[in-house]
């Protein structure tokens, strides 16, 4: 038996880049939040601290920054994969490199005047090998309610079971949701958009016997609708909104009336995909 | 010398209501986060544990959801003198009822479904004792940035200074503010959304030598426009973006990449108050 | 009726500092979060953004780190009235300045070797005008648990009251204490370890009927233990638990098995003084 | 094509217990935040809302508490053990349970008197399916540093490189470890305290010319002291201190002051593993 090193990687994370783009008086703006991490033959740095094959996380900031002033800064996935890209060309001891993005919107108020959308965040992670590209795409913090057409009965009950059932609660979920694509290019932005859109648009419109089936109503729209999409994952929360018994006071609670409870809360994890897509080439829904 | 109770209050806080209102098939919204503090004479129970002059923060919370049945949920202005209102009338102990109040804002998606938005909260601080009552709103987590248009210069310089002098720079903000009213009646939703346009516009039309100066040009818009509000207070966090120096790598950063620091902070305070209004009953800014 | 500027200061909020003090082979670590505000005639700033009485910002952060060298860090006390008096003597227009600093504990694990302790922050916030000198020292996130010991009965009940009286509860709270001290001198360390170490005693020792008098008990301990000190203002979150019914499991539950809960919780808040000290020269515990 | 489920699983998550053992006067104290997984048949629920094979989870929660009186609360590995062998064992349509706990330290101060610890959080992750058990062991925010014997130089060198080389840094983390067991069966109580008190050694013990060397001297040491372990992933936030440049106010800066970073920081990623284990039976380390 002999102890030895496993899987690593290591990068700079957190690289908070504000890219403003002048276009004569009217400003564009776009706001990251850029991680980087590279993995490869880091053997040497890990068993003697020789880091002749080590190139510093903060040249991987410096990257960021030099790429956003020499490139500019479009869709994310295309700054991912252009950083990604040049890690893998330009570092021959690195076999892969992941950059992930976290995406801040904003509103305009006046050509260089904004206000930060605070509703979702956009998020990429980008993984480039010297065989294979994957790009994925997601969303977090998007949180959606129901105030009725959600029902919950007809579950297992066992020893422990206490729950009543019930044909009209809230269903409340903060969205976190990934996608993979089929590809290296697409419309990012029209596709990004497409996909929350139907989102959006099967929660509001699934009357919902559980969380579950609303999940696959989610997934299912946005696969119908975006080719360019392998398969989505999504991580839904349900936020609990507890019906407050009112009766002791002589007044009746018509579901109008709830806690919105912290924790604990329901966690529902599901995957949609297509039965014919080409596996993931890294792992990516964990 | 003699150890004494000084001053002292106490409550429930942080009460989660979420309000449907059911107007049919159409359903309305309202998300709250509900503060309650009571003062009066409360010696018995620090003293000796005689809590017969304490009104159980249970009850307190118990209240809020009752009365959100009975009496509906609208400004919260409104709710929270209701709810302070009631303490002091109900409770002989008690001279006076802090009541705050945190909105969460929700875009309709449909008949019943909402969306959360993120990007800002309501907020408001009723104070009613038996001879006054007191109204304060609010709002945080605002972030408003210029671009361009915002100089800093011609400040004091000593041996610690080396901040370059510069002609533009970006200008972000959270805004933080809260404001007291004449009265005790007003039109609350109207009020607040005058004062946070008002704020806004104020933010995006001033060329700025200073976050002062911005400071003082949102405060005087707002009590400008709004005569129902006695002054107003801002806490303004100088969000700063660092220019990356990009010459190193022969570029050059015409005022296009900029670092997004977290800490250290500038933080600008002030008030904007009328010179003819009565003093505030209770402390509301600090 | 004139719109005019109110109460205001400015300063730099949040210097992270870590001082590294090297006595040969043994070091020790200073690691603090110094915020800084200034107050005094600032009106042309705001008024007309004329900085030429603003100091800026950024030269307060510059001041943090080249006195931490030419000074040293020890108490953090000292290292606050060091600074707050720097900047009402050197800068006319500054009629008071006040630095506030959280100080980080860790725990030796070898000569060069630290740990960091999570189990509370120590808190000072100094107030420096030209007449007076004011020092506040306090704490935040000392959270503490009796599990029995604590009894809840005798309150007032009315129409929304459901809460059963107990005789057997966890009482468990985060204490966030500040105390004002008579003076500007004082064994800053050995004051503060014995105010803390009064308030845990008395929190242990107390049985308890209500939070407000294990409130009192510790401020009473406090102040009768530490002559230095003028007041102490506690504020101390309830932090509920839940005896969870194990009654329809056929399962006894003993004070034995509890949820902790989040939100909503009681909040507890109070003063315990001298009858004969000084007033406060500056507001300090809102 | 068809568009299909794929890989799902659901659950309670963050379900707060605190479970009080009384001995006498003497109490006992442990303070758990569990969160559980199912996965198996869950096809009916997606597809149409049939929840005839779902537990719900407010079942798993009333679980937790019902165990934490039946059993009582030992190590968290057995408490995590004994929930997720009743989910697989007891509902027939679920394949596989994952129990994660997070456990919260409480110092002893009297018989039931107790100080919460912040200085790490112990965590357990189990998964048991039908063929298989996999125990993971791990901790969070124990934060570490040595303010010397840490070098950093004979890096690479590109075009974006500006980083100089130093022969005396800080060096601080957060360590975020996790580790395999290769039995269900372990003394998990001395099994923690001797990992964690491996990688504090190795830490202090280490000269260290990269945060991988480290890291690679904390696993071997954790691996060479702990037969029962299999492997162990390290993740190692590079919480970089900035030294000072404080040339320009005529100070001399020899490493004594230092800013504390937040953003960005370097993020150190390794396993150390044994090369003769058997493989994981579900992924663990993502």
């Amino acid at each position: 038996m002999a102890i030895v090193l496993g899987p690593n990687r290591y990068g700079k994370a957190e690289t908070r880049l504000v890219r403003v783009h002048r276009d004569g008086d009217t400003h564009g703006l776009v706001d990251l939040n850029v991680s980087i991490a590279l993995s490869g033959d880091l053997s040497a740095t890990h068993l003697t601290g020789d880091n002749s094959g080590v190139l510093p996380t903060d040249t991987m900031k410096n990257t960021v920054y030099a790429f956003a002033k020499q490139h500019g800064v479009g869709e994310p996935e295309e700054f991912a994969l252009l950083l990604a890209r040049h890690f893998v060309r330009t570092q021959g001891q690195v076999d892969s490199a992941r950059v992930s993005v976290e995406s801040f919107g904003w509103d305009r108020l006046g050509p260089h005047s904004f206000q930060r959308r605070g509703d979702h965040t956009r998020t990429t992670v980008v993984t480039v090998t010297r065989d294979a590209t994957q790009v994925v795409s997601g969303i977090t913090g998007l949180v959606l309610m129901n105030t009725t057409a959600s029902e919950f009965h007809g579950f297992v009950r066992d020893r422990y079971t206490t729950l009543p059932e019930t044909t009209d609660r809230i269903l409340a979920t903060a969205v976190d949701a990934k996608w993979r694509h089929l590809s290296d290019e697409a419309d990012w932005g029209k596709s990004f958009q497409g996909a929350v859109d139907a989102m959006t648009t099967a929660f509001v419109n699934t009357y919902s016997f559980s969380l579950q089936q609303t999940l696959m109503s989610m997934g299912t729209l946005v696969l119908s609708g975006r080719p360019e999409i392998a398969e989505i994952r999504l991580t839904l929360p349900n936020k609990h909104h507890y019906l407050v018994d009112l009766s002791v006071f002589n007044l009746e609670n018509e579901n109008e009336v709830f806690i919105a409870g912290d924790r604990p809360y329901g966690l529902i994890e599901g995957t949609v995909t297509r039965d014919d897509v080409p596996p993931a080439t890294t792992e990516w829904y964990l």
